[in-house]
């Protein structure tokens, strides 16, 4: 059962659309040095929807090499197309993935009821055990009790990510799937790792452990042994990190590109974006650099 | 340059992966002998981001060889991946499309300058002419005055559809595109066609034009003239079959289905939906059936 | 039965609960002077809510006694309480006005079967004539089939504004409300009321129309007279006027601030507005003056 | 400093326009026998701005003299018109209010800087201590650091009620006011006072606590003493009582009708509603007492 920070890698790019290979293997070490649990790759942080099928191919098979078993992988397979999630998966399956993530698909907003449709049929043809991944705010609709309920009787299903930022959601969520103790439920943003798990969650899927894994690793480890000193410590440093990192840029897409930059300032890995954004011009890189000085991380 | 009604072509499919080769042909030529100005595949209608790339690829090079020339095919290539769409861009010039259509990336909504940039990289290597496609209810970003001014530079780029349903915004963009006289001006949903051609676009991308294509191109034809008691009394039979047709099923995929549905019964082709969708279940294909009764369209 | 142009008058104020009544007083005689069919007060240009109740009923019987029967007043008695929505009714009443104006009480958002009943509470007690004023952009409900099917019924009510800016809406509700052909059908934003009244609508609310209500009433009377030729070139000019005045300042108050700088630049009322806003400081106020000129307006 | 639990009142009502004043007395002994340490009036659960002005000055004059002095009394004056905010600020210290509670102007929204002005503005002429509301589901506008940093700067303005339901941007409230030690930070929504106090804040402003405000006060003493078992097991039966009785009803409505339901089957008060809304019908008031049942609560 996953339990931990499970970080949402970025995908270090060099250029559109060929991953900077040596600054993947050095962010994979980087992640596992600092006691990751696991290594969620083509998620929204990877900003998966937006690279080309062959670079996701190529992206799941080297993160499985460079990680070599020592934490799984978790490979998104999140996709309008029915097809092409079911070709994602038999890939990551093939090449040694241990589990997917699935999130709605995200052009056309389902029902409830479809959804329930949509994911029964593609249980039944996945080679590999599934996490639920909500991300009303991309995805444009919320996994309901309705949608749970149904996920609990597929065994395949063995966990949740929620991304919503809802905590009364996630508490209603905690409250719901009881009936599966073997289900990991991880928070997706840094902000809600503390709360969650201090009330119940399994663990973290948090974009900002890109930078600094040991920080949310002991967030979580803090909040599992209940020193509530320590988790408001470790909170109050995770919630300036946020503050800082992903409020340099006026786009949505600063959380990212902060991260990204951040990583390329640390001379872990390349900064390149995937269109439809690009990586920080020279006056954004220099306020993520003089974050980093005050954070005491460069 | 593109007058007229466009229909955006339902996908026929036999399975989820499979096109429904002779119900593409019956739909064409149904389109064609109805009036239409050009055939528009892989939008929204077409359930374009729920097909694999395979079936979208096959898609393309049948609809471009069943219409034979007689009039152009635009083919969709909108997709949250950059390589993705320009790729389907390269195929669709090899197989002979006349242009290409595309709109917003939408799984990241990006901001109108990241936009600019996108549509700049991806115009460079464009092998046919586009017309955007402004989308906001699914794409999360609308097209404001700046993008548009930027297209207005791009030559590859001939027109835009509009269906943000918000005719503020479509009245602003005929006065902003006045010195693009070339530019093809289409609007997206058909109970808007009447007021948009009136008052100075070029045409209609109607989704209803797939089931009844002679009352859209009538429709059209009557505003063109200015004949003003022809445009109403076909502009409210149109606002009568939306009303009925659409209103059947609860999800936001009533409309797609809607369409589906009524081509099967009028014989045309399947009505199989590819997922997250399902088609209509027996007492919705009753109404229906019964709506197309009181349409006298069956 | 209200035809023509029913302009939604600003609020003339020398402070923040001070009429300016010299102020409306020729605004009144401008508005009359320009041929518009009746006054509306109170209304969202009014900034109605924004008003003290002392305020609000000497407008009412202020801009009665200044009209002097020469066209209808109708009184906005839009409230988050029932009690102060139906003390305004009356108080409207006493003094004279036509008809009453309401939208959804917009604090809590209702639902239909609630707005239902809600309304037939009120219609009960109603001294007036009444009609539905649909904003659901800041009342957050949408009067949907069921409110206006349940509205047909009451004889009390005569008409609707809508303010949706969704002409999807428009034209189902022209189609809806068939049955009641005593019924007004208005339109809101003045760069919809061609296209309105071309296809069926009795006229426009329109903001524009206190700064050049003879365009206004032009634009409409070539409409009903269907020359369409001349209902181009003045809808142009309508969205001239609104692309240049409504898009100074960057609040979503640009648009009522916009007109009351232009009717103080003309000399006519007091440029005050009623917290939380405030009247355009010089750079803006110049800018106005600027499209003022452009437009052959000042 | 305010801390605890304030539980924002129910207003009980015998009709549309009268107070039920045994029923209030009632729920004042009922909330302060559960060691509540305040009474806020007017707020949303209080149903403040469907009530008339009258009612409002009326339940004001008597809350205070039923409260007694034995835990202060805090008014909603929150409104649409700045004069009617005044006006119910000086009614409430004229009788003995402790401080008043303002929202955003909720028909129109407000730009932050124009909250700045107008809330400079009502500072100066308030004669009473203020706390912020954050409501931006009802009001429309998000309080943003902006507007933060300059209420920090207003001595009169002693704390905050977020109700944004978002956790993150509470974690940047705390980080943002600690400038200023002696503001009250209260939190909304009562799935989320554990985690709120764990974690910083003093108290919470939780509808429930109308019903049992026991359970309230001692999960916010178990958060106050770290004792974290005993937070997980106050939490989840609050959780389990807002995940049953916040269930029952279809409206957005629901929230407020189930507690109005639960206070009247408990013997407390009545249960009538100001419209827009009504009381449950007979099949939703018997989940609520089945809710009530398996709660313990009856």
């Amino acid at each position: 059962m996953l339990k931990g920070i499970v970080p949402p890698l970025v995908t270090p790019l060099s250029d559109r659309d060929t991953l900077d290979v040596s600054g993947l293997e050095r962010l994979i070490e980087h992640l596992i040095a600092g006691g990751v649990s696991g290594l969620f790759i083509l998620g929204t942080t990877g900003e998966g929807p937006s690279l080309g099928y062959r670079l996701r191919r190529e992206l799941i098979e080297r993160a499985i090499t460079l990680a070599a078993g020592r934490v799984p992988v978790l490979a998104g397979i999140t996709d309008t197309a029915f097809t092409e999630s079911l070709n994602l998966a038999r890939h990551a399956a093939e090449h040694g993935a241990d589990s997917v993530v699935l999130a709605a698909p995200y052009y056309f907003p389902a029902g409830q009821a479809e959804l329930i449709e949509y994911m029964g049929d593609l249980i039944k043809e996945l080679p590999l055990p599934m996490y639920l991944y909500n991300m009303p705010g991309l995805t444009k609709v919320n996994f309901e009790s309705s949608v749970i309920r149904a996920a609990m009787q597929w065994e395949k299903v063995i966990g949740i990510k929620d991304s919503s930022c809802d905590m009364i959601y996630f508490h209603k969520l905690l409250r719901l799937t009881k009936q599966r103790p073997d289900w990991s439920l991880l928070v997706g943003p840094e902000e809600l790792t503390a709360e969650a798990v201090l009330l119940g969650a399994h663990g973290g899927v948090n974009g900002g452990a890109n930078i600094h894994p040991r920080l949310y690793v002991d967030l979580y480890e803090a909040a599992v042994a209940q020193d509530l000193a320590k988790v408001r410590e470790l909170h109050t440093r995770v919630i300036e990190l946020a503050s800082r990192i992903y409020a340099v840029g006026r786009h949505k897409s600063a959380i990212i590109k902060g991260i990204k930059c951040s990583l390329n300032l640390l001379g872990i890995c390349s900064d390149v974006m995937a269109e439809p954004f690009h990586r920080f011009e020279a006056p954004e890189r220099e306020q993520i650099r003089d974050h980093l000085h005050a954070l005491h991380l460069l």
